[in-house]
């Protein structure tokens, strides 16, 4: 972590800086998608979230439903997988990789996980969805490797 | 994204890490409501925390209770909602905008962030807790459009 | 703040960047752990993860499992209790503190994480997990108390 402060100015933060907002903003999108699903299958979590609904026992409308459920799993795998991509490729962005190499791991780790959200949400036979989490996992386990190798201080 | 490293003196990101911080501790004060509504419901997710409570069959207190399960809901959709709020303002703050304009995107998320913890745990009627999601929502969007049309590097 | 420009570069930076690193690696080891888990007990969350097991009646696997679940709980209280002193303490260390205070906020809280998930896992008497919570939670409000005091402006 030689020279970091010139390196927050470089191309490799500006890279890192949008995708991760991308990467970011698709994650965000989950809670649309469940918000959406949640109307058009008609399974709240929440009794006042039912007012707007039709019908008369509103009650029923509380229920758990297979589709919301598969929704929100993706949802959660994004927060288990990408949080942690974004914050150690924040430190890995501060170590000063080599431009293709910090724009491979970025575009490999945002592909992995727009084709696990679409493997998730259309349920794609497997091993689609499990290979696309796997590529993303071993991405970042490549960055945490350099900034462990590059910043080690214990 | 120019000149960066004088941003990061600047009282943007002074206020930046003010709310950021505000607002990731009012999400860690979830924990303790989850574990304070688990007491005193009498209700727990493992059969090793009930050691300390009152009664023979402590078996049955490991059981769901809908008061808990809203108090983890609202914890989870802050998680899904403060923390890209966090890592896109770190990055807005970055991009050096104008103090007013930062201020602005940071207070109305704050604020609408424990309007929602407040219109969710209580339980009010919709579209509070709807609107106050929305607008945190739509703050995070504005920076991160500021974002990718500063840094924008593929 | 003063001259936060200078601490990017220094040794808490650094010790930063490497307990952070550990502990979030920590908490995606958890996603590993849960795959395992289901393999092994053969309890799924989707139909097209049973392609690959055995037995003829494959709905009967997408269920729910208490050692799973008990995975998924340790799982996502780390993302409650890691992710918080990641985003805080980034702030906290561009704050510029003493080293060897640095030091002990980050070692207590990496300890506290790994005494949490072996207890947890392991399902230990109480209070031991709740301990190695409360204690993790004190280093990051600890961390947090610095942010604010330094940093304040609202």
């Amino acid at each position: 972590m030689v020279e970091v402060v010139h390196m927050i100015d470089s191309e490799v933060f500006l890279a890192f800086s949008t995708y991760a907002t991308i990467v970011i903003l698709k994650m965000m999108f989950m809670s649309l998608m469940t918000g959406y699903m949640r109307v058009s299958k008609q399974a709240f979590s929440n009794l006042e979230d039912t007012a707007m609904a039709k019908g008369e026992d509103k009650k029923k409308l509380v229920r758990i439903d297979p589709d919301v459920e598969r929704v929100r799993r993706c949802h959660l795998n994004d927060l288990e997988s990408i949080v942690p991509f974004v914050l150690i490729g924040l430190l890995y962005a501060l170590t000063g990789p080599v431009l293709s190499t910090a724009l491979l791991h970025f575009r490999v780790f945002v592909a992995s996980r727009f084709i696990h959200t679409v493997a998730y949400t259309m349920a794609l036979p497997q091993p689609t969805r499990g290979l696309a989490f796997g590529v993303g996992l071993l991405t970042t386990l490549s960055m945490a490797y350099r900034v462990l190798t590059t910043a080690l201080f214990l």
